[in-house]
């Protein structure tokens, strides 16, 4: 099937909307009454909403409704496969190390099935570094260790590499002095740092930080950077092992089914896909939920997993408490643009590189080899330097081309444009300062019969996949407890 | 209530058999009839039994019967409250990097119930070295230095210190070549390197390498402790993060009752403790299994979760295969043995120290402060230099007080002797050389309607409590497929 979603490029065909994906769900919807009371009305089918579903439905029986905006699962992680090749429309990169993720993986029997971004074994095998002063390569050796020089300088504020000041990863600020690192944003902290680095480490470093923000320099938070180097581990070869190697040989979107599947051989799952949102009115009872086309849903209980730049767009009534509307006034910065560009230099495989700060895709690798014999290129950039990647393709053409000169004869581009995408509104979670430290707990905060579920307000991997499963099993045991409670009462131990 | 299992001595009450536990449920069985044919029997009540009995319960509504041969939870993991402070009987530390068991406190909301075993923020703030050389004391960073410089060279057999040879090391063989490595003891690998390491080098190597396995050098499979390397991220660093740093505030018990009771609260869980199993007959359209006492149950299928060293004793009908048999036969190599001391000297909380190799107690560690105000040390002994911690208080003791001379003024003394356990006959699972490579996937295999689930054979964190959980998961949803899928046929998607 094919979703609206995606864009395609190739010489012959021009830009195309849409792209094939096994995440579309046919029929659309399954709901054959609109006279139920729900137990739970899920809203949003990311990992968050799935996860929420399957475990609601599979636990305790509880009536389930699932309703999503879009055509499709996984909200910001799906997959295209193309000419028998999958491409990674939005999250990606796995680890056995990502707790909630990995549990899942295991239980459906997909641990296997990791296949990795990277294989230095044969062609180019250098790392290219395109910057104001000019163009360098280096062996993939120095690559490593010029960027774990130039990350250890940075996150290096309390003599331990973030150990002190953020110990427990999951817990942001298990010590409270961490508060005061969200008061700053990365250029912040690289202007402490200036005179310690060399050029070529200050141009890694930057196109680094806005690889994993997608935002500027300026509203990355460096807190939640040094949440991620922690959570990695504490150094650049855990950031490199847990956010860009390991991926699914079928696709994130053979993932994902798993869980639909599995909700819906419970029988317990009713679903309405093509169905925003537009107003949650919990009247102290049962809440109802109003779809944009006038469909309206009851329920004991509501799970919100709309993402926090899109919370914004959906009417509650009671309206939200003052903390939750100020996080949403404020988002998140996250506006990446990822490309894929299939490219017919075969030797490409084992590159990778930055050009920065004038192009504007800044980070890119050799990420595959397609049945063609083809080289598979993923390549990010930021909110700096912006670009929409459908609005002219030539740019974006030559923004890909930019990141190696003379290498990139491009057969095909596939995206997603996040940022004008209505049900996202911008990519991963990345915070600006002060939001987590002001409002971590508003956003995790339920809100009468509605309990809020996203990887944008995990504890551990925060704006991961990971993160978001994490957040649909604390809701769904949240609200079967409490159903649990109210309904049918059980003898304590 | 107070548990058959442990040992505690002190002076004034000399040495006592059982130990308190919240791990010890009353009342012991809610069995009301024996003309009952389960979905499933669990035997077991450790933590795979337990998630085995949870996910089983809680999923489809199956009717779960959960036997257990102690008095208590946990199996290999349970905590005794003594006097205010919870004492680890068993295994102890968990990590958020560990999938299973992190997904698990996450879920039951207890992530920041952890604290650190170590701190070194107060006393001695030593390492010990005590070889048949001498004595020596150096600082903490010069003990990791040591160890780091040791291990790295005992586990780079592929130049990337195991990251070639052992790139998923959820899935051990992912490299074929890794198999002839399960040919080598950790002595075989030693005498390769030991003109590259200095004499405490090899002190401190063996020290760790026997606190890993719990056995002698040359019973320990060296395969088995680059699996443990690899999973730990492939440094010393993650070795200490993951092995032995966090630990339950409450102790393990305190985690392990939180799936007992939800398993209880879906009403659909019957357990019996005090239930020994001697035999499980497979008549291929139900299973009968036959307690030692007597009593007979029957199910569609069985979950056995007996640990490896332990399976000899239950008689399977029709028998194990051949190839399952020879893994029984084989067995696991750890004996550790862990003793706990609670002596007076405050400053001692953080010492650590390795002697090696004339002391019974090898491993040991400032572990916590009692309320009492004393510190609690916690010591590991392997087979090598094997004692039996109960037989001969005086020599224990001394065990401890060889530790560091003159330091360890002993008020109390609380350990489990697994070895003479006869539910456990040794500690965690450890190979020997040849076992995984041989008959890892035998120990994976089903036997008719029997599924065989134990940390034993886990894949990812074999030996853990995650490991635990992993199978436990894996064997429930197993059983739920095919039980949905023999009666209660669902539409595909």
């Amino acid at each position: 099937m094919t979703s609206r979603d995606g864009y395609s490029w190739t010489e012959q065909a021009g830009l195309r909307p849409g792209v094939p994906s096994i995440g579309v769900i046919t029929p659309a919807t399954n709901i054959s009454s609109s006279n139920v009371l729900y137990d739970v009305v899920i809203i949003g089918a990311g990992y968050c909403g799935l996860t929420a579903a399957r475990d609601a439905a599979v636990s305790e029986g509880l009536n389930v409704l699932l309703l999503e905006a879009r055509d499709r699962i996984g909200g910001r992680s799906w997959s295209s496969n193309i000419g028998g090749y999958p491409f990674e429309m939005g999250g990606t990169w796995v680890h056995w190390g990502q707790p909630h993720v990995w549990r899942e993986i295991s239980r459906y029997q997909m641990r296997t099935e990791l296949e990795s971004s990277f294989d230095f074994s044969r062609g180019v095998n250098h790392f290219q570094l395109n910057t104001s002063g000019g163009s360098a390569t280096m062996s993939h050796d120095e690559e490593d260790a010029l960027l774990a020089s130039a990350l250890g300088k940075f996150v290096n504020v309390d003599g331990a590499f973030g150990r002190k000041i953020m110990p427990q990863p999951h817990d942001t600020f298990h010590i409270p002095e961490a508060r005061e690192l969200d008061n700053i944003s990365a250029r912040d902290r690289l202007d402490a740092i200036v005179s310690s680095i060399s050029p070529n480490e200050r141009s890694v470093l930057e196109g680094f930080v806005l690889l994993c923000s997608g935002g500027t320099l300026d509203n990355t938070s460096f807190l939640e950077f040094l949440h991620w180097w922690a959570i990695c581990g504490y150094t650049y070869q855990g950031c490199l092992d847990y956010l860009i190697t390991y991926k699914f040989r079928g696709g994130q979107s053979s993932f994902a089914i798993n869980f639909f599947r599995e909700a819906l051989s419970t029988k317990k799952l009713t679903y309405g896909f093509n169905s925003p949102i537009s107003s949650v009115n919990d009247n102290g009872s049962k809440v109802e939920v109003t779809t944009r086309d006038g469909r309206q849903f009851q329920a004991a209980r509501i799970i919100c997993t709309v993402p926090l730049n899109v919370l914004s767009t959906v009417s509650f009534n009671p309206p939200l408490p003052a903390g939750k509307r100020s996080a949403i006034g404020v988002g998140h910065v996250n506006q990446c643009v990822k490309v894929h560009a299939e490219i017919s230099d075969k030797d490409m495989r084992s590159w990778s590189g930055i050009t920065y700060p004038e192009n504007p895709l800044i980070y890119a690798i050799g990420d595959g080899t397609t049945p063609a014999g083809n080289t598979h290129i993923v390549a990010f950039g930021a909110h700096q330097h912006h670009i929409h990647a459908e609005e002219n393709v030539e740019n974006t053409l030559n923004a890909v081309k930019s990141l190696a000169p003379g290498k990139m004869d491009i057969h095909r581009l596939v995206f997603h444009n996040w940022s004008k995408d209505e049900f996202a509104k911008g990519a991963w979670f990345f915070s600006p300062p002060k939001l987590l430290a002001d409002h971590l707990e508003d956003l995790r905060a339920r809100h009468g019969n509605i309990f809020f579920a996203s990887s944008d307000w995990a504890v551990g991997w925060r704006s991961f996949i990971d993160g978001a499963i994490e957040e649909g099993t604390r809701a769904a045991l949240a609200v079967k407890t409490e159903l649990i409670e109210l309904h049918k009462p059980v003898p304590n131990l």
